[in-house]
């Protein structure tokens, strides 16, 4: 007996010692080679894209000719139903609600993904995330173990560096670039703002839930945050009894618009793109001192309407310079709301595949160009970059699917959607990548799986008349095939060219 | 290098042998234990609750009293955005709505919890889910491995035998009392519909997604299922290809139905009480034959108008015999929607502290007494014992807690609500057992935990203006802190006295 309970012993602990090593040896050696010679995914077209940037140069400045301003005003996490022009009752955004009022105000708008990282991907390079490597959900700071997990993971962290960002093409036709806020597109140098064609700089690289969060001008720290590096601590809202060192959050979103006011009043005399990404209303929700309690809406309440005030100095600045009638103002939001936010009758939130998740106010302002008016036509923030290039007289590049559509006849004249399906980025760091989630037309959506409560099915419901509740598939099986081939064979083209590459003419 | 390595080895092996050898031992020892020894937890108040039966049977009965009839008709999973008359735009629910329209529709009307079986335990006790021993989340089949694993965590499995139910009181008083449909409060002997006042019983025991789904009449199976036992087969919807054996769950809504109208036949000549328990919408979705394919809302739009012409069929009875003007007829549900169902605009679903997961349709029909009339006053589906034992002039226990408010000023003349406050319970089975999981008064709900996400903190929202997104806690602080504290006192009652035992006079 004795001797066969040795064996036993022996036997088990050289097998649980022989797992442990190998899968410690394998982690290391993958550990190693990340932090030792981890680089960007290698760009395919950059001779491409430096040809399309001097040919836009050489043959399509603006200089001289009568085009418009831009200016993105884009929203961290601010839910479908945030603003009162959304139907908010506790949360009062007069200075958009005015924007909507006179201009016109979108019910069936998207953002590219669900999370942030993609979704601001999606706006900047007009295609859908999965082609610009950031479908792998959300990038983090360089210094998080989470950003080496991911380059563990394959997923990388920064923006492919052969995508043509919609600052890069305006830039080469002569427009004054200019961001300031979050970019949450790359930390390293190489993928800073300023080397995607953006000017001027003024932010922060990542979520302010993520550190350490330096305020950054052009490619210097400007605001060190002395937060402990490595630390994992996420801020969870307003009640973190940890604030950053170096950095007052509720400073940002003052910060941010005095910046873009400066921006503004320093290219009043020449065709100027301007994109503002607030760090609001993500978590942790700091409003500033002077909104601080003021809301009906709570601490969120006084993070947005703060946020709206910001708005409404942009609109001032405009007016004063009399650049109003010759800017286009896209106000909207990178996904749904997240906590503390309020995705009004939609269901889902961040992160869901639910409409609630994608699904984000939008207000377009053109005084004299747009008129007022409200569409039920949908529409993708991957649309701007086609939207704002046509109306700058510049020419889409040829190398590489665009896949968002220029929504000027929608934004002048109510035009249907140009777009006959839109589809749902189900963001992920797993191998495999990022998947088609779901897939919509004018009147049915159909979701590849359900997601709800493990009941992994597809479904199909008619967002006209209820909020993906009740599964159509048998009583619509026609709409539903239509839609599943269309997912499929979406889904299928990113398989086969996920880069979206045109083959040279 | 060797000895040493040969001790590591050892000593490994010695150490993982010995723990899984202890908790093996400690498992096998409790799990002995709960099949060779479990017993129901021992009655504390099964004198009292003789005593009291028989002072209802000696001094209140009913006979020659003028005394009206009274129906339940309680849905399963049935979500607050499934009716017509509570806002769906797919699903036709003409036969409930014209209640709605002819009587009492409630708009914030509550099941006593989130998931079926300590919601039925409410509303048959009167008490809040806690006090009856089913505060535990939902009942197995015995067969279940989960049952065992209840009993395992020393959970129970049955409702506690001292808890006096609705229809022992009513039939004390000498009412004809009726069930039909699912229980879900027990299946052992003793714990039975009939064990607890019903003369007579027909339906299953267990949700339509357990196995084996005997169907009973009174005490005996008249259909068994031929479902292999412990299958641990969870049925998910309409499309799962392992039906049954036995019992068609197509046939459920009208077998109910027709069975519910033979009772009130048989007893249309004497005061009666009818609790018809339906089974759908519960998954797996199955509607009636002639309603496959019909409804617009799909599937489960199909059951649920299945389910309204149920209601249809009692009502043409009740007129048929002459009953309408004497019968309180009461339709809700017993939580909010699951898969494929709508919890309208609320926020949440079933199982969930959330407004979705217990807010639920409530139609209270009388024609004569009832006017037509909507109310936003608050109320749950403990007020109804204490509601019917009013009606019919019997006098409630004194030995024990009734959490129940009459609520015949509010049908009958639209009075104000009883209730000072509503107590959510969140069930669980781990040790400790449920907690108040929120509260509610006439305008604010106090979440203990938004459970938003991982974002676990308290949460106040107003219920009249906002779907629990923005936490007003810093917005109304002596509110939030009203709530709380009310949350706490109940927590701390319920921990002093869980079965809230009144001393004897």
């Amino acid at each position: 007996m004795r001797p066969v309970l040795n064996w036993i012993t022996n036997l088990t602990g050289a097998l649980v010692w022989g797992v442990v090593l190998i899968t410690l040896f394998g982690v290391g050696l993958r550990l190693l080679q990340v932090k030792l010679f981890y680089e960007p995914r290698p760009p395919e077209h950059l001779e491409q894209k430096q040809r399309y940037l001097e040919s836009v140069a050489a043959e399509h400045r603006v200089d001289g000719r009568d085009v418009p301003n831009f200016i993105v005003v884009f929203f961290d996490d601010l839910g479908y139903g945030d603003l009162s022009s959304y139907g908010n009752q506790l949360i009062q955004t007069p200075r958009i609600d005015a924007l909507a009022a006179s201009g016109l105000r979108m019910t069936e708008f998207y953002a590219s993904a669900n999370v942030c990282t993609p979704s601001r991907a999606g706006l900047l390079t007009g295609r859908l995330p999965h082609r610009s490597g950031t479908g792998t959900h959300v990038f983090f700071s360089e210094e998080s173990p989470i950003a080496t997990f991911r380059k563990f993971m394959g997923a990388g962290n920064e923006i492919l560096a052969d995508e043509i960002l919609l600052p890069e093409a305006l830039g080469a036709a002569g427009y004054a670039t200019g961001m300031v806020g979050k970019w949450h597109l790359g930390g390293t140098p190489g993928f800073l703002p300023n080397d995607f064609g953006f000017d001027s700089y003024y932010g922060v690289l990542w979520s302010n839930d993520m550190q350490p969060l330096h305020v950054y001008r052009d490619r210097e720290i400007e605001i060190e945050d002395g937060t402990e590096k490595n630390s994992g601590r996420s801020y969870r809202d307003e009640e973190d009894p940890r604030p950053l060192r170096g950095i007052d959050q509720s400073q940002l979103t003052e910060n941010y618009t005095d910046e873009a006011v400066r921006f503004i009043e320093a290219n009043h005399d020449r065709a100027f793109f301007l994109y503002l990404a607030h760090s609001m209303p993500h978590v942790p929700h700091y409003a500033s001192a002077k909104f601080a309690g003021t809301s009906e809406g709570g601490v969120y309440g006084d993070v947005v309407e703060d946020l709206d005030r910001s708005v409404g100095k942009i609109v001032d600045a405009l007016e004063r310079l009399g650049l109003a009638d010759n800017t286009l103002l896209l106000v909207t939001s990178d996904n749904g709301a997240d906590y503390g936010g309020s995705p009004g009758f939609l269901r889902g939130r961040k992160g869901e595949i639910l409409e609630g998740g994608q699904r984000v106010p939008m207000v377009a302002s053109w005084p004299g160009r747009i008129p007022p008016n409200e569409s039920g036509a949908m529409a993708m923030n991957t649309d701007f970059l086609p939207t704002l290039l046509g109306l700058a007289g510049v020419p889409l590049p040829s190398d590489r699917v665009i896949d968002g559509r220029d929504l000027t006849p929608l934004f002048t004249r109510n035009a249907a959607s140009p777009h006959e399906y839109l589809y749902y980025l189900a963001p992920s760091l797993l191998p495999g990548g990022p998947v088609v989630g779901a897939v919509r037309d004018a009147r049915f959506k159909y979701l590849v799986s359900s997601g709800d409560q493990g009941r992994d099915r597809p479904h199909l419901t008619r967002l006209d008349a209820d909020r993906e509740n009740h599964d159509l598939r048998h009583k619509h099986p026609a709409d539903a095939e239509r839609l599943a081939s269309a997912a499929r064979a979406m889904q299928g083209a990113l398989s086969a060219n996920v880069r979206g590459w045109r083959p040279a003419p």
